[in-house]
């Protein structure tokens, strides 16, 4: 089985560690093929740069020209997961809804703990498009920026950890999700710090991504995300133009 | 004031329909200048397309090189108005928020009525979203594809005629909205033969926009809205890489 | 075009001020007629008083004796919209729902600052009414009464500005709306202060009904806002009683 | 214990027939006295009749001077409760409260039938702020004007029961409430009928105003209902000038 | 009329205080019937516990050989009332949403003030299912556990008005629910000392049930609490063996 | 890893079915151990049986002797699944969550087609407290009941067809959940006559507890699923006693 996990920044070293990460938790037999989009900016936060990342992730895929079995979309929050789900036939796992949808199993509320303020009504939204709010404690900032993941581990892990310690106390959240592709791999030293299950969006698609298609389940082509009605496209991207 | 009115599909003759009924309720003083995307579908009717025409829009605001005072976005329950309130200082009003808010001040409950059914969940979603979805009745689909508006439009009358009556008599609206840029011009026709009051989004969209502008208010910067924070984005449209 | 602004206290003063305001953003064209009731309370801050202002401000519209191209009822959170929407054909605007309206096109979430505390839930179920409040962030009290807005203007306004930087922090407000006919002025202040769009609902509601009038849209008369059916009614006030 | 139980209007049939349903449960020692308002409609349909009705009963309560321990407002989806609450220090129940707050004991799921279309809305709005509307399946019309009632007995019984079986078909109502005092003394007539509890709104809110005396238990003055603030109060009626 | 009021745990000085408590507002007439459960245990205090006491209820209900006319549950949030509305022809009550039908009777909003903080989202919960949580201010606990308040009542009175005055000035609760049977007898104090009013679940269960055999009414057997279909049920308890 | 999966009935061709469901899309290397409880009814179709069955479901768990991974409670819309969550300290999970979770990845909205239509509202009410009812378009009943499913096998799956035809065409939803246990190997033929995609919440659950096992995350015991504290447990079954 291929699985595409498509980075929604033009950041390969953050492709590289969400592939890295993905492939951690991958079955025996699971391939996992990082992608990075050809064009955007090089971290999301904010609404421009989502929705340009929406198009650039459909463009990357659209680009791949071998077979793969499903698509994982990792943004924490970002556009574009509908328009993936009509252009494709197989499963597309989106990981802000795959973190939401695991913590769901493991406790009465989940809270998110993500990058900047800015990007919280974003992830929110997304939820509750998704049907997975209603069970979220809270969405909290950590107010790390994509890039200073990278750059200040350190201080990274304690503003997560801080901001996880708040809505676990005040939000009454018993299960955290990292909200942010960029923090795949944090996982394990938060839970150790906040005593509390913690979900990686990454690891949580790649199994729910495989057990879709172990399943023989894609998505429902019935009218929400039914392929694209014939019709002339013209300009950019190139791939899109018929 | 100079209004920016922009197309979400590339159909020139609809940008012009659409400018044409701007003009017929703006007033003494208003500019208003339709603008066509200069990439997308020749229709909007999905996600997919939906997503490029975020893109495309907010592309062909920021090519348009004079002063502004105001932008509508021409799309009934399409992606990117907030991609728009992050780049711009001016108002930006979709014509999805501007009819539902209009319709809310003349009756209990009000429905959309628009063209094909796989734009309905699209439409919900983004009342939704905008906060507006509270008092609306339904959302029905006319079966009317958005170019078969133009091409048949006695057909496109008696099926927007026709759900627009199911919806006052099962689904209890008291107000019927025009769900989409291209059935600018219907209103007065079907307000005489359903007997409720028909919003079109394209006309309410002028007026609230004007009304925003002559009230020194435009979108708040302190949160979701802010400008895009400097980064590097790479590849085309050239107009966002920096 | 004429348009009554009807005051919900009897206080004459509160009346000009707000007959001003109105007057300051209304279009060339436009006559703003203030009405104040002929009976009631000196202000209203509370059910008992909003109800009794229910009657008084369709009591005095009614007395009204020139025609009038639309009615804008000039009290925040009060009762009684829905029923001069019965009496009337032409459109009614109530502040409470306008200010909402345009704050929603302004940004994401909204707060509300109203005077006592008393009022908030009367504001908060006004606006869940109106299907207005999904995105409203919090109704928050300044601590001062009506009358108290024009005798201590200074401490008045620090008094709203410190509950508006609060919603702002605490409860993510983007945008403030002024929750009171009797701050009808104040918002330009406001705004320099907290960095955020200020909506004040008169002129909001000048604008939007000016809009309604020119897009020749009035009340449904489907269902819910039908005139009232002819039968007997006794006794006070005169002008109801058939 | 004295209840007063105020009819909403102003026909003197319908008070005594909702006094005499009132005396069918009361207990031992629980004495029922009828109120008609001094002013309004014959009957309620629809807001501006309401509103009306909402002041003509605080203002004939108020004019009672004798001493008395609890009112029922014997309206079905009526404005004014809220004030009444704020000028009275015993307990005060709404029909239409008291309805659905016993039908929610009896099943999973209740619908309302009532008179007329046009007040269906204002039921609806009415049970939503009384925070009883969750469990509500559907308000249905009969169709019978409030004095048909009593004109067209035989044919309103079909009516209703009509209604009450497609709700407890269609809508999956378990539970039936009667939604007008005037059909006080229908209820056990539909049970057989439809083979579902009927909740007669009057008998329920005796009983609940029954509770609420012997728990010792009133409207709370904390915020929302505290004693109207002293203010100067103009005009007529003469019971609220000050 | 013959009340069976049954603790949800296996303590019997509970179910004595419990029943007590029951006869101090039973009307004339009314025999209370206090029953202990044969197994569970000594204090319900989880989901295991409660669901537990859930069958443990209906068996002692069950096992119970005398006619009675209604069934009052005392737990607090627990489940198994549905159960017992299926088994019964005879109207059932649950405290839980008895304080909090009666609670919304007298104010805006109520909260309920509990044992520990593990309880509370059982019974945020079940107020949810019950579709009385709309007018829930929040669900606080004391921290003091069910046995705890036999041991040390005035260490958990103290930890009560603490929660309940955090509930009014933070939360805006408007009136108290003791959220324990174990609590019964507590309310008077709680509510000179708070300032307003408090609902205690037994004592509001009592009236409720009056009032309904009073009227007549009981549970519908139309659909989800019809009588459970005749089959083979094996093993434990004895007496659901068929 | 070893998996038990969890009959609610006590028919044991059932638990033979189910197992051998879970079975078919095992990994390599998971064990599927299927359990049938001592006690209980031999189908679950009401709250009373259910109840019970939760108690069942527990007690047939801790009477298990030998390590394992992860639990399924493989009835649709039952009770009991908090219980085992906070009695072990592995994953749990339900069929009617984990079916509905999958759902969600494939579809903008999914129904569930069950059995009688008694147990409607408690599928229902399941999905709304485990926050995943927002994108349930509805709940339908097939008119079989669960021992018909065997019996009648050909009668069953019209019956299923035909509901899922009414949920796709009326309901608007776009995946198809089987709503019990005994529907396990039904989704394959269901798929191909309807054209949506169709979930067995058996196989849905394997993968699911497969993958929560293969990332390390188990409940949270912060707050809700705590263990239960020790106490006094008295009666049978004699595993609770302590």
């Amino acid at each position: 089985m291929r699985i595409l996990i498509v980075n929604v920044n033009t950041t390969e070293s953050i492709t590289e560690a969400i592939a890295q990460q993905a492939r951690s938790v991958a079955a025996a037999g699971t391939e996992i093929v990082g992608l990075t989009p050809f064009f955007g900016a090089e971290s999301v936060e904010g609404n421009f740069e989502s929705y340009l990342a929406a198009i650039a992730v459909m463009d990357r895929v659209m680009a791949y020209d071998q077979p793969f079995d499903a698509v994982i979309q990792a943004g924490y929050g970002e556009h574009g997961r509908e328009g993936l789900q009509e252009l494709l036939n197989v499963p597309v796992v989106d990981i802000t809804d795959a973190a939401a949808s695991m913590a769901m199993f493991l406790g009465h509320a989940y809270s998110v703990v993500t990058t900047l303020d800015r990007t919280v009504p974003l992830i929110e939204d997304r939820l509750k498009l998704s049907g997975l709010y209603e069970r979220c404690a809270s969405v909290r900032a950590s107010g790390m920026a994509v890039l200073e993941l990278e750059e200040h581990p350190l201080r990274a892990m304690e503003a997560i950890v801080h901001q996880a310690e708040l809505a676990i106390r005040e939000d009454k959240a018993e299960v955290i999700c990292l909200g942010c592709g960029g923090m795949a791999g944090l996982d394990e030293q938060i839970r150790q710090r906040t005593g509390v299950p913690v979900v990686d969006g990454v690891t949580a698609a790649v199994t729910l991504a495989e057990s879709l298609v172990r399943l023989g389940l894609s998505t429902s082509k019935a009218r929400t995300y039914a392929a694209p009605r014939p019709k002339t496209i013209i300009g950019w991207p190139g791939r899109f133009a018929r």
